[in-house]
């Protein structure tokens, strides 16, 4: 597996990176963005938090407005932050150019239905071939944590609960919990997986976690004045399903915050600090 | 003089706000953006560093990608941010759309060629207009410092140098120190100035700091990978300017950085801090 490097900035003693790449899950060129931190070194390997982002984001929305890079070089551990979606002009897209399915919009999950099934696969693309990609070319170790944002909080929680054994810690800002039981969510499957509500629950947090008890630890930051709170988040319902397994999982409701990248970079600190205490254990 | 509302969020305790305001020097509307630490009140009216952005950006490039608002928050200044140039409909722009002259590259100076001379007045909207509107309308004080990034870093020295009794402070990412002597400010001096250089000097750092010792101090910090450092920016003629007239400045070169943002976020904090020692003083 190749990666072409295609920009480089120094940032906080460490450096920023965008590199393409095809990807064979994906069927198609993707690029991600990685932060290695000053330590990073072949003789210093680091641990790795991989973000994932929301709706109509790339690689870049994260990299660029979260503020994550002065922490993360203080704690020393790298940041990945993959694309929301496979890219290009063979790739299917909603007819209208909707924002919320198709391009932009992967809901890191592997579609089962023409015409996503082609390159939807998202999720096997951040479970299995972007760690392995990034572990081949980058000074890193195999420990891992994933954070994301709305679609990638739905992203990380949902990944993090079912592959407990590769990562560390989970966290997430103003996640889609419960997509089965919203319109983002709701549309986007029914494209995706088909009309049969049974397969959407794979890939649904609330399901997820209701069921199992969780072995990692959760933290979850959500702004009460989010516009998308009580349609599309549902925090509580998430709350709910961690007390009936029992599970360990935080909720911060932030007064006064909202669903953007200011309130992702207000508490960023904490989700990386959160995440580096597990990660260098 | 009213201003519109069109954003807000809030962001470490404070407030991001954007407003529209009909400019009576730049006679047209115009949009700004402001982060208010979450100390400003009326009872406790805070400080204000204003922010002058480089070519192609608006209100919204600092705002979104310095990462500043942590420790503006921390030592209870605010931010303004303008935009670069006059905006709109009739405002006159590069035949060919050129980043560097027209829109999103207003140099900060008062146009006095047609067609640029109509709107082209950031000089005056900056150093009389913005602060009066941002002292009538929020909870500040009048000390005020200046700042700015490349065609900005242009703007907050000239601006603070010629104004040293209206601000406490003055500091620059990238500056272009001498536009006379550049391709960028010798393209849009021509235009916006007309042919004289003796016209164009009293819009040039270096040409003003070796004849003037500078009664404020200023922080200069500067990339040394920065790619338009030789042709465009030549911060070592700066030094020998202030050297030449016993000025009060520091130049910072840092290895390994560039032009980006990536740049500004990592050493923004050190500016605030150097300023705030004025502000709050």
């Amino acid at each position: 597996m190749t990666i072409e490097n295609s920009s480089q900035a120094k940032v906080f003693g460490g450096w920023h990176k965008q590199y393409t790449h095809q990807s064979n899950v994906l069927n198609c060129a993707m690029k991600f963005a990685v932060y290695l931190p000053p330590q990073a070194s072949k003789e210093n390997p680091v641990p790795v938090i991989y973000w994932l982002s929301g709706l109509t984001c790339s690689d870049e929305n994260f990299m660029q407005k979260a503020g994550a890079f002065k922490v993360a070089a203080e704690l020393g551990v790298a940041i990945v932050a993959p694309d929301t979606s496979p890219r290009g002009e063979g790739v299917a897209d909603d007819a209208e150019g909707a924002y919320d399915l198709g391009l932009g919009a992967g809901f890191y999950l592997n579609a089962t239905q023409a015409p996503w099934d082609k390159h939807y696969h998202m999720y096997s693309y951040i479970v299995d071939e972007l760690p392995a990609l990034i572990e081949q070319h980058f000074p890193v170790t195999p420990a891992k944590s994933i954070s994301g944002h709305s679609m990638g909080g739905h992203g990380a929680l949902t990944i993090g609960l079912k592959n407990s054994e590769q990562y560390r810690s989970i966290s997430a800002f103003s996640p889609i919990t419960n997509p089965i039981n919203c319109p983002w969510g709701q549309k986007a499957f029914s494209h995706y997986l088909g009309n049969n509500i049974e397969d959407w629950k794979a890939y649904d947090s609330v399901e997820l976690l209701k069921h199992n008890k969780a072995t990692l630890p959760i933290l979850v930051d959500q702004g009460e004045d989010d516009g998308f709170l009580q349609e599309q988040l549902k925090p509580e319902l998430l709350v709910a399903a961690a007390k009936a397994s029992g599970s360990d999982m935080t909720l911060r409701m932030q007064p006064g915050y909202d669903h953007s990248y200011f309130f992702i970079q207000s508490f960023i600190e904490d989700h990386l600090r959160f995440h580096a205490q597990f990660l260098t254990a």
